[in-house]
């Protein structure tokens, strides 16, 4: 399949700031979309494994939650409600607490922080700040959080730090898990620089990661390495916060994506998937002790998305009262690994790289360049897919849970063949 | 009507953050809404005069706005979509471009930045230092711009500006109109230390400023205060950034709340009311030649919420398309204000003032008790409103542009009595 | 006399920074000094109305401070100390509090912040956020409180501040007196924003104000305005400091130069001429309870150069043991301020301003370009002043304190010349 | 002998901040010192190995220096005289040219910052922001580089960076040479990040970096170290400063510390030993390229004290016109470190440890209380050392290059005693 551009782009050019990033990759016009497919206004139709950068680990307009969906827009139930009670928000709370939290025997305050992961992130280490009394935090190198000024400061990207405007600080980037290919102890750098009262480190209110980072090129922690994080920040008396705003809502297989590892963090940060079907939604989750907030100190006009809540809940219940999903999701991103295993044995190039966990898989090649070559060759065949990594060399795959068996390998062969016509040019 | 609390607040109390406040407020359990009404679990009506807090401006589950939702939802359009080309995307900016900005000869890129005002405001922020390569902003006392470290910066509030737990900077506050009950001339400060190049101030990249101060207190300023600023950006040559997002989408009559005083900001902020239907939208609009962003450089996940750009752009062709709208609230503003003035007048209190334009009006008491009194009287008889200012002395009132005559005489007749009964004790 | 350049001043321009500026002014190479005149190498005089910028209260290689260095030197006495104990140490401690401190009731503990009045200012900056656990400042319009950047945070010179190279923050600038030529009410803007929890205005952990700005332009508070500060930050618990680096050591009358408008202020900041040799000396005076920093908590190398301290025992001693030197600084300032509202009267200028109080004084012009002529003409006469102001629009002179009445009237007579010569022109 | 505290204290405690420090650990008061010899006020002489924290290269009251400096004061030569031409400061430029830069073949513009090492470290700082146009700075772990805003901000003592009370930004501190004892190759980590656009690290505008840190306990870095370093700000185009304030002036052998490694930075700070007499001087040292600050774009008071200046130039006069000084004092320093090894040797704990290069020496012990208790058993000899590192754990030599070899016996012959009875305690 071609895809011609004769789609009418010109009001989008014309108009639209030319910060837009999507759509020069894919220069069609969307329309509609059910499960793992897209349909362009022409009606042609695209499998999707790029999932709405993650919001949509449930399928687009799954059947479940865009019948609750209407029913209760048809039903004149409320819509928008900042942080008044409602009875979407009670369910809400109702369904995550019984079918989330207690089943894992967590114990958290729930803020509803604003409408994206930003927020989410944002109120996270402004508590953090209070509660600690101290300013500074760490980061991970590659790390992403978002791109509001403070989430931005604990962002790796360098284009998008550049974007500020005003020097970013209050934040020291320590070495990711393999960031040096395990040629040294996991921490050695950071421990080393906590117990040097002469390092020049200012004491850290908190260390904000990813387990699995996403933006920064599918860099899967490994367990080990997130339980001695925990431990250093308990031994340092920094507090753990947890981004599962992209690899949360069962993206590696459990609910979060710490539970594998079997660490507690002290904040977690929930976005992207939690509403199920694709509605803006944000959670920050604390520990009750650390639930010091004056009434209002953060606030905000979408904290309330109600039919947003009214999918979360309904996604709670309908994927989250057993273990089919975490198994299933672990059974495909086994069946994803193998695949891409294969590939990289085929290819036999040391600078290709199987990498990810669960259904967060990717593919690093030599550079951006190849990387993006074999996106855009699957995108003529009609799958859809992004880059990330520093200099964009990571194939990466966030497919819906919810794929299907035959999807998942139709969308596999394409990136087989994708692979080896553009690794053969 | 005297509210009981029978309903089950438990889980909100044991699981939801205390940094919760409406719902300290009013401590009832909201359910359905219809137009300016809502009604709580136990079937009890309320009357709107908050329409979250001015993101419901064409009021809950308008008819026009929730059938096209539905449909839109129904047919399995694309939900979420960040940055890609959709047909709701483009049916936005062609109606936006069309009716909103072609009849007032506005001449503006669109950046889709968030989900909310705080991204549209962080957007503007980046962009304007990007531009000027100049880091501080110049803010107004009482004004409010949003939660995010970058929006909290230029927002004058100080229980908020605390939470931030790092210190503030880059920007400096500058006395908003009346600050000095016109003892002065306008700028007299602002242009002075502009003027004096020994006198301290950054030169800033940007001006932000609200025509209306929503949450600072109703503070509205005058049509020729916001000509003298326009003017004094331009010959400083500072941007000059309309934070849109209480006051536009019609809130004080035009579309854009600066129509009246005839500028043209180098950039605004909307959000609230744009989606028309509650679901959450913003934009950051941007003069053509300001748009100098790299692809990417500025992005998030929520960016593209078709569903909202689907009712965006209903609310543009139901209400847009002519001055009906912008005559009709004009007309009940003045209504507003007549009865607010009666109020004062026969209260005969030098501390009590009315104030606003257009559907944003207030009445300011002599201290945040009293207007908090007269919330709790008004909630009482069934009525919504919040209070606002710095210290909450403000009762403020926004109600939707679609309110009945009927509607708001009946809400104006609460307050009469609520006021009346609060100042007679 | 017309001052021929043929002074060998090649190695300065191949080998010495650009940045040097008081050369460019006067390109003759200086050699000897005695009172108020300095000799270049080829033997011209000039009449010294500068004084080191303040540095030489007492005039050149004053014999009573040369006697008593010598002999320290010749001794074999210590040097270089730090802040171990020194006789030099204790004898200038002992002296300080018998005679400058005990007879004008005040109760300070002295810091030995480092070598110059910037680290006077560091010092203080550093220990008011201590105390008070705030991090902002609140400087004036048009102040100079040195080049460090703590010190340069609070400067409001815009050359100087955009040499930072890193955003200038944590200080707020505001209106110093007479800032809007008495048209408003002191402090309006400050007490406005202190009183007002929504005005943005981060709640200042100090003050620093210089009683008469001598870079800023010979601007002298009024003593009520320096009251009034005093009261409004005893009200609002800021700590005052007042910068006397420049304008202590007796340059307005009194030891401290607010000793006038009887305030007693946090901290006060000495540097310049408190050594009496022009050899580098400062300190830092804060009241007894603000003392609370850690041994070692600053510290810095050049904090005991005794020989200093023995020429500053020596100038108290000579000088501040009666009102003597008080007296007859106020009288040669009335003597100074005749002339120069004389020279006001005959040119009948409106943007001619006499300016100033005790010995520093300025005559204001028109425009830089106006002061710097009167400064070449006067240096073409052999007289030694610099320009000061926003654009180096005043005419600034600090005679030393000991200049004779002759030496006085010979230098004024050149200044009416001077004027009389370019205002011509 | 015993140190009995009969001297008179009393003014220095009621008077004096209690930050002060050194005095702390030497209760005497210090009077008249020559050479290597301090005697306190009742005639008891002190050998000194601690040379005003390195100030004193050239010892106590040289004669040499001494005799310049009181003819110099004796014919009233200009003492004071900021950035004007003088006489003395063409004799020391020329001098300074000819006898230090010339014969290493450097080519350096030379700023006079102010009177302190701190003063030339801001400037550097300063400049070189301004010429990358970048904010953030790289600092090495246990660097001291001065107690103002900014060289504080690139100083990783915690008690010291914690006096600030704002926060310190714009610095990112790495690994010092041998951090972690050798186990990872020079600038991993520093050199990924700066390869990695991913990384979260600003790319900053300069590295500064002491080629032995004093204070940070002793470090001295290996010379393919310091090459390594250098080549790596070569090809990422950051600038390198060598602070050189206490390691320059010959401390370690060459006149420049970085002269052993064959590295030319891009700018170098001196300060301490440069006036030979104690008294406070500065220089900062810039390509030539790279000057090009505005005039006047950074000043200060104390930046032309002209004995300073006269004593500079004798000190280059009678020690660098041959290699007689470097000589003897690599001597001298490889005498201290066979004495040092013999005294590691013969206790054979592991946690001593002989460290340092030149005649800047340390012995490293288990702990701060061990080091400081040697201090003071070496006090109670009359022998004067401070300890360093970042719990003080290491005892710090600095004898003037000028000690005779008996001197030095003497001294070495205490420290082994001291050393013997604090191991055996």
């Amino acid at each position: 399949m071609s895809i011609s551009t004769t789609d009418d782009l010109g009001i989008f050019e014309s108009l639209e700031s030319q910060v837009r990033s999507y759509s020069r990759s894919w220069p069609v016009v969307f329309d509609r979309a059910v499960g793992s497919t897209l349909f362009d206004e022409e009606g042609r139709d695209y499998l999707d494994f790029f999932s709405g950068a993650g919001a949509l680990n449930y399928g687009h307009n799954n059947p479940a939650l865009k019948e609750v969906l209407i029913r209760y827009l048809a039903d004149d139930r409320i819509i928008h409600s900042l942080d008044m009670f409602t009875t979407a928000r009670r369910d809400f709370l109702q369904t995550f607490s019984e079918s989330i939290l207690a089943p894992r025997d967590l114990d958290y305050r729930v803020v509803f922080p604003g409408p994206g992961g930003a927020n989410a992130v944002e109120a996270a280490l402004k508590l953090a700040r209070k509660v600690t009394g101290r300013e500074s935090v760490v980061n991970f190198t590659n790390a992403f959080h978002g791109m509001t000024l403070g989430a931005l400061s604990v962002t790796g990207n360098s284009l998008k730090r550049g974007g500020a405007g005003v020097p970013l600080v209050h934040a020291t980037p320590m070495p990711y898990d393999d960031y040096f290919n395990q040629d040294y102890p996991d921490f050695f750098y950071f421990e080393r620089l906590l117990t040097d009262s002469g390092s020049g480190l200012n004491l850290p209110a908190a260390v904000i990661v990813e387990t699995v980072q996403g933006e920064g090129g599918i860099n899967a922690a490994r367990a080990e390495w997130l339980r001695g994080l925990a431990d250093l920040c308990r031994r340092h008396e920094i507090l753990l916060i947890v981004d599962d705003v992209q690899m949360g809502c069962g993206r590696t297989g459990g609910f979060f994506s710490f539970e594998e590892a079997g660490i507690v963090p002290d904040m977690i940060c929930l976005s992207k998937s939690i509403s199920g079907s694709g509605l803006p939604m944000a959670l920050t989750l604390v520990r009750p002790e650390l639930d010091i907030w004056e009434p209002g100190e953060h606030n905000g006009t979408f904290r309330g998305i109600a039919p947003a809540f009214a999918t979360a809940t309904e996604a709670i219940r309908t994927y989250w009262q057993d273990d089919a999903l975490e198994k299933s999701t672990i059974r495909k991103g086994a069946r994803v690994e193998g695949r891409f295993n294969a590939i990289v044995s085929r290819h036999g190039e040391a600078d290709l790289v199987s990498k990810g966990r669960g259904l967060a898989r990717g593919l690093q090649f030599a550079d951006g360049e190849t990387a993006d070559a074999v996106c855009r060759a699957a995108f003529e065949r009609g799958l859809l897919m992004e880059t990330s990594g520093p200099v964009g060399e990571v194939m990466k795959i966030l497919p819906a849970l919810t794929i299907t068996d035959a999807e998942l390998d139709r969308g596999l062969d394409i990136i087989e063949t994708s692979v080896a016509e553009v690794l053969a040019a």
